[in-house]
């Protein structure tokens, strides 16, 4: 957008930017920086790489979800398909690749629904949503660290779970609760 | 929930946990882990405190939205008030804080509406979702490090923007869908 007198495009002075940490999936900066207030502070954050997320529906109006476990969290979560989005291909592309690795999923029409960011205090991930409608399941791919099972339910059943708090991954359910006016009754 | 087969507690097994970098707002922790396949292997992630996000809505029907400067993202978002909850208070009385702190709020009904992982393969972060409704708004204390504008808006107004994408803050777009029900037309 426009900057506004209100809304400098930059107001904050980047001084210096150190990466502390690097692993292949994120790197944690300490940046020194001078805010809008003139006062200078280190500001520590994630980079992280883009990702997308995907809500899969068949044929037969089943949602497909995931029940996978959550190292971080200690948990098992509800969740939909999604994964880092390569540098090197398209949004759409990311999702048909992440729909094929983790539900073996191939789908009719793949439809954008926006981009969102996961913790803008303290990480740069942003993650894409897609809506893959007419999807046929198949034999998935996981990587040795995934651990989940493939859940399809009825689309009344997940919308009422994700208005209920029950789809405890966040972006999860709000990938689901923006496809619900896609998901109309017919 | 109770465990399945299926679903182990603790399918993965830590063998050691170690801080790598320690701020107030997060710890950095890289854990030598053992998964579920029997390979060991570095999960690197960060503990975040829990936190709260707040709809606020007017006795007028608006909802109370701020345009925040992010550095991570060097963006300004859409976002609802949201912060830390602090150790030593229960839910309601942080999201009424962060209510009267960031647009000077006070509410006459406090509704929890479920909480969510915001990344739960990188980070453990909570965030717990309340509306309050009968809001009043008065003058906002703000922390030298906040830089936000205070713009009430007509209810509909905001829920075709969280439909349409345009609320990029991922836990805001999701607290705002959560509310809808609860803002039917009177």
């Amino acid at each position: 957008m426009t900057d506004t007198p209100d809304e400098p495009h930059e107001p904050w002075n980047t001084l210096s930017r150190t990466p502390v940490v690097e692993t292949p999936w994120l790197v944690l900066r300490q940046d020194r920086v001078r805010t809008h207030t003139d006062v200078e502070i280190t500001y520590t954050y994630l980079e992280r790489p883009e990702s997308v997320f995907v809500v899969p529906v068949t044929a037969r109006g089943e949602v497909v979800l995931l029940r996978q476990y959550r190292y971080p969290v200690r948990a098992w979560c509800w969740e939909v398909p999604a994964g880092a989005w390569d540098a090197d291909e398209d949004g759409v592309a990311a999702a048909a690749r992440e729909l094929k690795e983790e539900v073996g999923g191939v789908c009719q029409e793949m439809r954008s629904l926006g981009a969102f960011y996961s913790a803008n205090g303290v990480s740069n991930e942003r993650f894409h949503v897609y809506l893959a409608l007419g999807v046929t399941l198949g034999a998935n791919q996981l990587e040795h660290t995934e651990l989940l099972h493939v859940v399809p339910l009825p689309r009344d059943e997940v919308l009422r779970m994700a208005h209920a708090g029950e789809i405890t991954d966040g972006p999860s359910a709000l990938a689901l609760l923006l496809c619900e006016p896609h998901l109309a009754n017919d």
